[in-house]
């Protein structure tokens, strides 16, 4: 090449991540215009608010309150989505891949809900939807599934997708922290929103297993056939157990596959994990995810998920790709033959029957204290040849009642819920116990 | 893309590796090919003998004696070099890349030994030169650092790359085997050569370390300019110090840059690892790499580092990006710019003076069992002023000798070599002390 073409990018969105974007995009600049051979025109960023302060230095001229000047401008070859939510987040992705744009999208709510609708605009109009950034910040897990890992197909993928869980129950694992106290924490380091939800009852480790989920079985799970389970019911007497029997406990996303029977499941719920598998040292507000291939086995990436300079990373690595692309006249990207093969690919997947899928499992149940109840606990799990493997007993002698933790040996989904219908049918289970399924890649 | 084009694939070796290729290609042809919106042709494989059994059935017109007959069939555009060596595989891979074709390589000598030959020829001549099946097996740790997160810059690189030493230093940790009894494991398991020397002495780590080192900063490191130490010293009071103190025994390779200053040092030696750290637990024959950018912080891979089908794996995901940049017109792989770009990058690195690199370090020392050793032998820590952090003293009452295993706090390999130097020249030092770094992402 040897007039280099300028590739313009613009941002929508000034927030944490957007902030990285630029800071560090214009800070590698001239290393990354030599190496791709470009020249690079940072353009310009929409916002809402003019008058915010930012830790970035931007001019003036180049901040506007119109996301339209951003994606309209015709020197504007990339647009990065960042400002998350999914109804002007859809309208402006949808508008800039009409105009043949490429899109770099942090929004996995947005990619979850619309993703079909995307595509098919990415497809119709020639542009490009490239989302490294909507699943665990800057572990680089959609490039090695979609291209480093293609020759595999993957049976089992296992993820601790959500920073802000993963922080709450490290804390609370190693630090004795109460889920209050450590959800508390998280919100006063911008770990967590003012309003959790999304993150502490699964929500959004649901939405980043979807797009995992898609991008390896060409199938979109609809929310009601997955299993979303959330943090909040964990507390010390769980902790005690996993700590005692070498077990930590983390979020887990679980997505199945079965290339036989033509089924997958997707789960996102606590689970305690054995301390031997690497996942179980993926602490704090890291992410990791372990991907089973028939060809490579299993490889395990895991960084920090969250944080807006990890997520920028990933922005500024599909980024870099987008340019690859746009100046050497391929796709980067998912091409239209890979999204028709991966579409064609979905047609032949259902979505699985929860209750078969077989794990061990921990229960904690809150008893009434006298004579003869565990008796009672023991012939329900008795009944449905549910086999105990460890139980912890614990008095409460001045509240007249005590707390029991054990867990079972594997058994299926269908047969524990038998069991824990059996067990609140009984008077002297006094709480809603308390279920947490044991990771095991072998079940 | 209306009419499809055909690809073709030559293989040249039909080892492990090369069998893993043929046996999975065919396989996923299907799948691939329709991904790619191309057709896929497995054209042939030169072998050293026809008559060899294989596990996998290839027609006998497809199998041939004669490299050139893969390099030079015009229909063949992606030649996989899985011969290993580097006398006749620098001549084939250069014949192929003067032929302009695409050329997936597993060769970690090659590329190590031959790095600027061959990046030349792949400018010259408009060829590709891939290898994430060099370093690393199925880990797409080359895709990762090239593309995923090249917003950064890597102060720090540390991985377990050899999946030999992994193999015998697990065995050895966990299972308490003499390190000659898990070379024979190893060995017996095919995970060691006859001649072990490569891997159990750190020279193929020191190869795939150059590979990452050059990848991040450019440069090729001189072997004489890093520190290759292997495994064979490695006994038991040593694992005993580290299952005491919380740490686990790993052959790391350790690429330290620093920006400001402008130097990087490569080393490859055996290390204490703190449990606490992800790679600690990639155990077995397992490869894990830990990147720390700038921008993203710190990110691990880890997978299958050895293994035909964990290497075929990253083959394949080579032929296809191959594919993918073939069919679009596009370059895949180290573009032009982007070669010349590292090379001025790699002008401004010097490789930094190994004496100046601090770690805390752990020693063994073999003593005579009299009166009065200790004493001399803290004389010298005090001498130079080297704190020591922990000791455990052993006696051997019948052998009028005792050894003794302690740690230091964070001291110079330049300090330490003097220390050392002052040990060994005491009469009651009975042997060649062993030294081993404890790893620390601080330092």
């Amino acid at each position: 090449m040897t007039s280099p073409r300028t590739i313009g990018i613009g941002l929508l969105g000034l927030g944490t991540v957007g902030q990285g974007v630029w800071k560090h995009l214009s800070e590698k600049q001239n290393d990354l215009a030599s190496r791709l051979g470009v020249n690079l025109d940072l353009r310009r960023a929409a916002v809402r608010n003019l008058r915010k302060a930012r830790s970035v230095k931007i001019p003036k001229n180049k901040i506007t309150l119109d996301p339209y000047e951003v994606i309209d401008d015709p020197k504007v070859h990339v647009v990065c989505e960042l400002i998350g939510g999914t109804t002007k987040a859809r309208e402006l992705t949808l508008r800039a891949l009409r105009l043949g744009k490429v899109v770099v999208s942090a929004n996995k709510a947005l990619l979850c809900e619309h993703g079909p609708e995307i595509f098919a605009a990415v497809r119709k109009h020639g542009g490009q939807f490239l989302f490294e950034a909507s699943v665990a910040g800057g572990v680089p897990i959609i490039k090695a599934l979609r291209e480093g890992l293609v020759a595999n197909r993957f049976d089992l993928i296992v993820g601790i997708l959500n920073g802000t869980c993963n922080h709450i129950l490290t804390r609370m694992g190693e630090d004795g922290l109460s889920f209050a106290d450590a959800l508390k924490e998280a919100q006063a380091l911008g770990y967590a929103e003012a309003n959790p939800t999304l993150d502490v009852e699964g929500i959004d480790a649901f939405h980043k297993a979807s797009i995992l989920a898609w991008l390896a079985h060409g199938k979109w799970a609809p929310r009601q056939r997955a299993l979303v389970e959330g943090i909040r019911n964990i507390g010390p007497a769980d902790i005690d157990f996993a700590r005692r029997f070498g077990l930590a406990l983390k979020h887990l996303a679980v997505i199945r596959r079965d290339f036989n029977a033509g089924w997958m499941t997707v789960g996102v719920y606590p689970a305690l994990v054995p301390n031997r598998e690497i996942l179980a040292r993926v602490s704090g507000v890291n992410n990791g995810i372990t991907l089973r291939g028939d060809v490579v086995g299993a490889t395990t990436l895991a960084g920090r998920g969250a944080g807006g300079d990890a997520t920028a990373s990933a922005v500024i690595g599909d980024i870099v790709d987008a340019i690859a692309a746009l100046t050497s006249g391929a796709r980067q990207g998912l091409s239209s033959d890979d999204l028709a093969s991966r579409e064609r690919l979905g047609k032949s997947v259902r979505m699985g029957d929860l209750d078969e899928i077989i794990s061990p499992f921990y229960l904690r149940l809150s008893l009434l204290d006298k004579a003869g109840v565990s008796e009672g606990i023991y012939r329900i799990f008795s009944k449905y040849k549910v086999s105990i493997a460890r139980v912890i007993q614990y008095e409460h002698p001045n509240q007249g009642r005590g707390t029991v933790t054990l867990s079972t040996y594997p058994v299926s989904e269908a047969k524990m819920a038998k069991v824990l219908k059996g067990l609140k049918s009984l008077k002297t289970v006094l709480e809603e116990p308390v279920v947490l399924r044991i990771f095991s890649p072998e079940t």
